[in-house]
């Protein structure tokens, strides 16, 4: 698992002032820093049959500042070569698709706010502190070769179903996902492509998220040093207040502890910063 | 601890309509087949005095298809030689007790209703996930010696004292429970014998449910392969509905995984079955 | 982490008739002796940089006894060498401060109501059921070189900021602490001294807590043989019932297995003693 701790400012901390909660910028009100904190214990339990297959679960203990922690719906599995079958807590396809988080991690410390992943969360994805589509009949294939991978993921939310193909050329890795479901604000389809320029490691990445609106995300990586990288995103949104946009740092201190930071301008129109520890056990 | 999945079917799902849960068979309502799932994360804590007492607390994570997880009541013990004592949440006696589960593991993947155990829960049992006797007073005895062993347990549920004495004899086991309670559907007594013909390994057991009914059960298990078993049990309720009975199979992969389901024909009538995998870790 | 039983007895068990309970002594009611428990598993997570700053994590899984559990709140630190910065569920300085728990691990088996911690609570402390001031800012940093510890912390409860300075001189440790609150009844200042005369190690406290009254707590720890000791204190309270006083033993079996139990005047008139096992995991 990992912790991170830092702190978060918030231009409009919302109605009950604390930076980096659910109802930033909704009301009008105070701008607010505060302690920003998450801590996730990944319990991985496997077994492995004579003939190699690996069968398991995987849950987590995560709680963020002010929380204290139970264990989240589990995500059973079993696994052979490149051909793997899940259950409950699914990761979903659309989620687990290449370029839908094209930052390293998450931006800054915490992500804040993740405007740059395209689809918007308008599909199945793991919970890590809730139940996710365990007790909903979620299910999910998933199946690399080579440069090819694929995955086909289904659940009783909305009835959706969704897959995504991607490849890989030559360092490029290009990727389309689509879902078919009861909800008019679920994503329709998504396409990605990503790779390096050398100079810097690029992602486009655009989602038709139905109701939602359409979403469109640039995204660069630099080293700019050693041990230290630097990220910028621009996101457009069909209907957004404002173009979001963001940028990090990342400087590892070694032995899995870094210290990251970042500022974006959220599409709401919010500006929100961090800036903390982020290490791994 | 382990993890387990697979899909249920049940004839009559309920008004939630989803396959397994409490309500099955409560109504008039449609069958469904579901993915069931649990992952149970057992912790066994213990120190070792410089005498050879064992000391020690157990607590376990349980979580099934749709639950997240935090841990049970913890029960306790201290354990030298063939003598234990424990407090909390307690096994109780007659949970404990050879032939209460004739079944290996459980019928099928899941159990199936545990309508094969004879005393069908009217007494004090460790609770996977709640309190069981935490808090409550919970206390018991264990003692064994050879082919002898007793237990008694006592708890504040109804001012619940149980106990049972099993003996073996050359492969065959016997054992007698009784217990006095304030509630007149807890289990008055129960027998229980069980052995093995060779081909089959079979196990007889009665329980005087109080105002619960009688319930009798015959089980038997034969081995169908290298690697596979089947077992069969029919049980008799008085004012059940139906007679019960259920036929599973357990298929060993290696590693501690087994492919595992079962048809049973619960004594309410209700028809339901199982099939998926588990695995130890 | 580590675990405990035994029983708990008290004068007056309040209206829920169990004894160690929080209604204990609360209007006119009986005695009662009751099965008491604790289990608490400690997970401390932590990394080290190249520079050899070790970042970490605590949380704990603590239950007692008719309880189930899930993790507090979680304390997060960086510390290298004799400095240490810590956010979320921290320890506070009162209560770290040298004198504040004068009486090894707990009186008895459980603490039998800590009447002999001199400051009362009234300031931070970590919570090992619950969040502390995780989610509150709670920040603290503590610093410690030879014979010298400082601790300062603060949080938005009640805008507390508190802090310890702590010297040792053969053998013998002197703190004094202090603390500004919006809170008429925290704690204002506090001082301790301790150490030893060699038949017995003492300890003297004194804490002015506000509008909770003057409290003034003389302890003494004896040896009684080559694994037993005992040890006794005198609480007394501006404005209590009674002068509290309290005895106990310890008694080591070895392997992180003791013996222990105590009896204790409250200084709220109540009688209570416990008896039982400890044992570390």
């Amino acid at each position: 698992g990992y912790g991170r701790f830092g702190i978060y400012y918030s231009e409009n901390a919302g109605a009950d002032g604390v930076a980096g909660t659910a109802d930033d910028f909704v009301g009008a009100f105070d701008s607010s820093t505060d302690v920003t904190s998450r801590f996730r214990l990944q319990i991985d339990a496997t077994a492995e049959s004579d003939a190699g297959v690996v069968v398991g679960a995987r849950v987590r203990i995560q709680q963020n500042e002010g929380e204290t922690g139970m264990t989240n719906g589990a995500r059973f599995f079993a696994r052979s070569g490149g051909f793997e079958v899940g259950v409950g807590n699914i990761f979903g396809a659309l989620d687990s698709m290449p370029g839908q988080y094209p930052i390293d991690l998450d931006l800054g410390l915490t992500g804040l706010g993740y405007d740059y992943t395209a689809y918007q969360f308008n599909g199945d994805f793991y919970s890590s502190g809730g139940l996710g589509n365990s007790g909903d009949n979620g299910v999910e294939v998933m199946y690399s070769a080579g440069d090819l991978s694929v995955h086909v993921s289904a659940s009783d939310t909305d009835d959706r179903v969704a897959g995504y193909v991607a490849y890989t050329w030559s360092g490029w890795t290009f990727a389309v996902g689509a879902q078919d479901s009861d909800n008019a604000g679920d994503t329709e389809w998504t396409a990605t492509a990503g790779g390096s320029f050398g100079i810097a490691d690029v992602t486009l990445a655009y989602a038709d998220n139905g109701t939602n609106g359409d979403r469109t995300v640039l995204t660069g990586r630099f080293d700019v040093g050693a041990a230290t990288d630097m990220e910028v995103y621009v996101a457009d949104q069909e209907g957004g207040a404002d173009t979001g946009y963001g940028v990090d740092f990342n400087h590892d201190l070694g032995g899995g502890v870094s210290l990251r930071g970042g500022v974006a301008k959220r599409i709401n129109g919010n500006t929100v910063a961090d800036a903390g520890v982020r290490f791994n056990f």
